[in-house]
C-alpha cells in the first residue's frame, strides 16, 4: 500500500463569502472544521469497518483525504448548494459508497439528487443498503459565494 | 518522504452509462476494475524499476494514486474517447512519462495524439524511448455515458 | 494520520510551450523543477515549524504533495500569468496559508491579487502576518502554452 487505510470518517460543509472565489472555498472549508488542513481529494469510497466520528481536530498542516463537492459563484442573488451523500451496505465486508453534487438551487432539491446518486451507485453494484446518511449546504451569494459539503476520511493510528 | 515510493503500474479503461455524469464516471472506474477504491488523481510519472502488473484486486476503501484521462457527456449519440499511453526510458534509471487525453472522437484518433503527447515529452527530456504503451476507450453516449483511462501506482510492500 | 507531516516547504514556478496543454504544462512542471515527480494536488496550508528550503532534487516518480496555480491557451500572443502566495503568521504554532491564482494578464497584476487573497485569508482567521512570499510567473504564448507556480511541501525524514 502507498497510503494507509482509513478507519473513521465524518461529513461537514460549510459555505462562505471571499474576496476571490478561492478565498470564498477557503471561508467555506473553515466553516466546514477543515480550513487549516491539506485536503487532498479523492473518488469516492468509506472503506469498511470505517467508523463515524465528531469532527476530528486535526493538526494544522495535516494531509487529509476527502471528496467533496464544491461550488462558487459571483452572481448576487443566486443560490448555490453542495452535497455528499453516503450510502452504506447492509454487508459490513463491502464498501460504503460517496457521491458529490454541487449547483445552483435549493439545498431539498440538491439533497434529494446526491442522495439518488448514492442509491444508484449501490444497485450498479448489486448490494443492499443498511444506511443512507448526507449533508448539504445552501448559500445566496451577495458578492463571491462558495458552497462546500465532503466526506472526510482519517486514521486513527 | 511524504508517501511511498510506487514499485508497481497497470494500465486500465473503462466506460459506462449512468443516473448522472458522476454516477457514469462511477460505472466506468467499477468497469475499469478500481471503482471501489479512493482514486488520488496525481501528475503522471512511472517511477524507475517500476513492474507492470496485472489489475491488482485492491482492498475495498484503499487510497490509490493514478493518473487519469476521463470524459462525460449527455449528448446521445456522441462518440467519447479516453486513453492514456507510457512511454519508458531506454535508461532503466530513469523514470517513464504518463500522457492522458480525452475528447470527443473516436479510439484510433485519441490513441493516436495520447502516444504522440508522450512521446513528445520524451523529446523534451531528451531520452531515448524504449517502449510505448497505451490503453484507450471508446463510448457512444446513450442518455448520460462517461469514458476513463488511467495509470495505477502501487507499493508491493 | 493517512499522510506524514511535511516539515519542508518551496516555491517555484515555470512556464512552457508544448505540441498540446498537457505537453506544455508538463514542460512547465519541468522547467519549475518538478517535472519528474508526481504531483498530488492539495489545499493549500504550510503547516506550523515547516522550513523554507530551495528546490529539492526529488527521487524520479515520487508523489510530491503541492498547491499550485497553473494556466494553458492556445491563443497566440496572450499573456498567462500563474502564481502563488503564502502568508506567515506571527504565532509560530499557527499555520500559514497558501493561495493560487493564475489568469489571463501579466505578472504584476496576478502577483498583486495573489498576494491580497493570502492577506485576506490571513485576516479571515484574525491572525497577525509575519511574512508574505510570493512566486508568480508570465508567459506569452506562441502557439500552445502553460504557465504554474507552486508551493511544494516535503518531509526530511
Amino acid at each position: 500500500m502507498i497510503f494507509k487505510m482509513p478507519d473513521q470518517y465524518f461529513l461537514t460543509c460549510g459555505a462562505s463569502e471571499g474576496y476571490t472565489a478561492l478565498n470564498a472555498f477557503d471561508g467555506a472549508l473553515l466553516y466546514a472544521g477543515i480550513g487549516n488542513t491539506n485536503i487532498v481529494k479523492m473518488s469516492s469510497i468509506v472503506p469498511p469497518h470505517c467508523t463515524l466520528v465528531d469532527l476530528i481536530a486535526f493538526p494544522p498542516g495535516a494531509l487529509v483525504p476527502a471528496a467533496y463537492a464544491a461550488i462558487t459563484s459571483d452572481v448576487p442573488g443566486e443560490i448555490i448548494s453542495a452535497g455528499v451523500a453516503i450510502a452504506l451496505p447492509e454487508d459490513e465486508n463491502q464498501n460504503g459508497l460517496i457521491m458529490e453534487y454541487s449547483a445552483n438551487g435549493e439545498r431539498r432539491q440538491i439533497e434529494e439528487i446526491v442522495r439518488t446518486m448514492a442509491v444508484e451507485g449501490m444497485m450498479l453494484r448489486g448490494w443492499e443498503i443498511k444506511d443512507l446518511k448526507s449533508a448539504v449546504i445552501e448559500h445566496t451569494v451577495e458578492k463571491i459565494g462558495a458552497a462546500l459539503a465532503a466526506v472526510v476520511l482519517w486514521s486513527s493510528d
